[in-house]
């Protein structure tokens, strides 16, 4: 018998109506056949307002007794969603994190999960009854109630379905699958039936926003089938799987844009060991993350060096620059806050080394001159100028005949 | 060093500003060098709407996630405490009521409390910080959350106080504490000092809603002293325990009065045995409590027989009562709802004969005419015509003394 994790966010259950459709889903599941765990979080907006009455408390609440009040959220939706379920004739037992023992370090806000026992939810799943589990928090080895940051429910949607060894995690959103790229830009982009963890964590972590990182990791971690579906409307959703040997991959899996970027360039430094640590001092020093970061050899014992960082931090990188580059008697700083980073994404290209020639050559083709280039196993990332971007998602979706299904 | 156990209800916890009070209240116990327990109910109007939200789902909710959802009203309290105590400086910690072991039977919605475990809570307690308790809920051995119906804090709070040994149970509400009647009827009402326990259950019985009667029979179980007091004007409150044997009992402590009762007579029915059972039969088949029973030693060979009953029943007790009365050729049946019960408590009278006649010739000073009348060890109940209310209990409440203090 299959064995079913569905996990409901907070829009999905924002009202009444709402809850009843959710029950509705699940018990369709369920008369497949199947054995059902519905991992749901707060309504939308329940969370808000009850850090607005901690907030009115004290600015600085206690952490254990936010998450005590926090995790409050979730279990009004697992009373309600139970409701609606025995309502409808089909048997359902709600569970909070602390009652189905979902044993979490002592971080109180930002917990992580250490295990969960699924006795209790398997009894009663062998019951025939729908299991309904609080999302996003659990308890500590001393019984404290802990939560585990915005998102989590997606976290514990995957770990019950690891513990539970279910067939498949399906993650309910407010859009019917990941896509070869945003449809906003390119109206021909298509659904993907199937993508692997890694080319869902690229594409996630290169804007991509359906799923949490982590709770990708946390699948990928224990060979978790994760399926993002709708909410909202019908569809077999995208899956998210290990790799299928047995299956031709496609070359590509989608394309992602990140408009947040901006990029500094040092010019001119002495090509020697420690220049970058030198450069990039100052710049951890003061928080900003940066993401590519690209040093060509130098001519002339000097080099040029490369990096970018979001796009809010541009003024305190280049203000932090500028001193860099007149200790290292560095010819000057550039920088340009108008680029934007196009990537694409797919584990097809391990065994295929025409990718990039491909990607760049149609970009040349339309005179999109590329500012930077990085690359990982499985995604070529080109910074270009952020007039391009539409043209230049474009161009690769054609080129790579993303609107073409490969089955 | 003495340990209390503080309740406060909803009103008292039913803003930020009103939580905050709260706060103040316990660190000032606190100060005074007292180990302090808080058990706090929902956030007043939380658990209508709570209620409001199931009821929307389904108009007969599950009982198991009734008691789930209204759990949390409690839970947000017990946290929004915590941040109030926290961010005054002072160390607390916060429980649910599954987290401090309150275990309870499974009777969902209306749970009694089997045994607490005040391991944990004391432990906290010994490193000073204030422990503040989710009241109204608990958990039954097989982990699911109970709630113990409505008023049930204060149960929590006297078993609480009875597992810790506390030294006193004090349990804030919007009076400051009992009164020797009405003060609405009769302005020279005292507060009491000081009553027992079965004098509490006499009172509030009768009318003087303060305290849960369950709460009171815990507390007289466990010998838990009982305290009395306003959320939101200073003063000692009435302390309601064990009888003091050193002290010299006032001969009453209080005259209730209850308006909710009419009477019902049926008239000459035969004086043999099983006409009582004949007669209340129907009535208890129709789910009305019976309140006084009378029946006089009869003449020639027939008796009448009266009881008391809540108003609302009044229509449907008399409905039944006629076909009664022909099955068993009574002489007829008599009604009136225009009566009031009035009272008189205290453990004295045990001990002191005079009580009654006193009381029945001052009523007839007044010209006040007595209907009926019933006993028990330390109470005295008159009914009366309704328009004697006022008249009857100034009339006692002088001629007893009560508005003089007896220490």
């Amino acid at each position: 018998m299959a064995l079913i994790v569905q996990k409901f966010g907070g829009t999905s259950v924002g009202s009444v109506e709402r809850i009843r459709a959710v029950a509705d889903k699940a018990s369709v599941a369920h008369r497949t056949g199947a054995q059902v765990v519905v991992v749901v979080s707060a309504m939308s907006g329940e969370t808000d307002r009850l850090i607005a009455l901690a907030k009115n408390i004290t600015p600085r609440p206690n952490p254990r007794e936010l998450d005590v009040l926090l995790a409050t959220g979730e279990q009004v939706t697992i009373a309600l969603l139970c409701m609606a379920l025995e309502a409808s004739g089909q048997r359902a037992r709600s569970y909070t994190g602390a009652q189905v023992h979902i044993l979490t370090d002592s971080a109180h806000n930002k917990a992580r999960i250490l295990d969960i026992n699924g006795q209790r939810v398997r009894q009663d799943l062998d019951t025939g009854m729908i299991v309904v589990v609080a999302g996003f928090q659990g308890v500590d080895k001393k019984g404290n109630i802990t939560t585990l940051g915005r998102g989590g429910s997606d976290t514990t949607a995957v770990a019950l379905a690891a513990a539970l060894k279910a067939d498949e995690c399906q993650i309910f959103t407010d859009v019917d699958g990941v896509y070869t790229t945003d449809p906003r830009i390119v109206p021909e982009a298509r659904r993907l039936d199937r993508l692997t963890y890694e080319e869902m964590l690229e594409m996630a972590s290169l804007g991509a926003k359906v799923l949490q990182i982590r709770s990708v990791e946390f699948a990928s971690k224990y060979n978790v089938p994760l399926r993002v579906l709708s909410s909202f409307a019908e569809g077999g959703g995208t899956l998210i799987a290990p790799e299928d040997a047995s299956m031709e991959q496609p070359l590509l899996s989608g394309i992602t844009v990140n408009r947040d970027e901006a990029k500094l360039t040092v010019l001119g430094v002495p090509d020697k060991p420690g220049i970058a640590a030198h450069i990039l001092g100052p710049i951890a020093d003061a928080n900003i993350e940066v993401d590519m970061i690209i040093q060509n050899v130098g001519a002339d014992g000097t080099t040029d060096f490369t990096f970018t960082v979001h796009r809010n931090d541009y003024d305190r990188a280049l203000e932090s620059l500028e001193k860099v580059a007149r200790d290292l008697a560095a010819r000057g700083v550039e920088g340009d806050n108008k680029i934007v980073k196009i990537s694409v994404v797919g584990v097809g290209m391990r065994s295929h080394a025409g990718i990039a020639s491909k990607m760049f050559r149609a970009l040349a083709e339309e005179g999109i001159n590329i500012r930077m280039i990085s690359t990982s196993e499985i995604k070529i990332s080109v910074v270009v100028d952020e007039k391009y971007l539409e043209l230049g998602v474009r161009t690769l979706h054609s080129a790579f005949s993303l609107e073409k299904s490969s089955t």
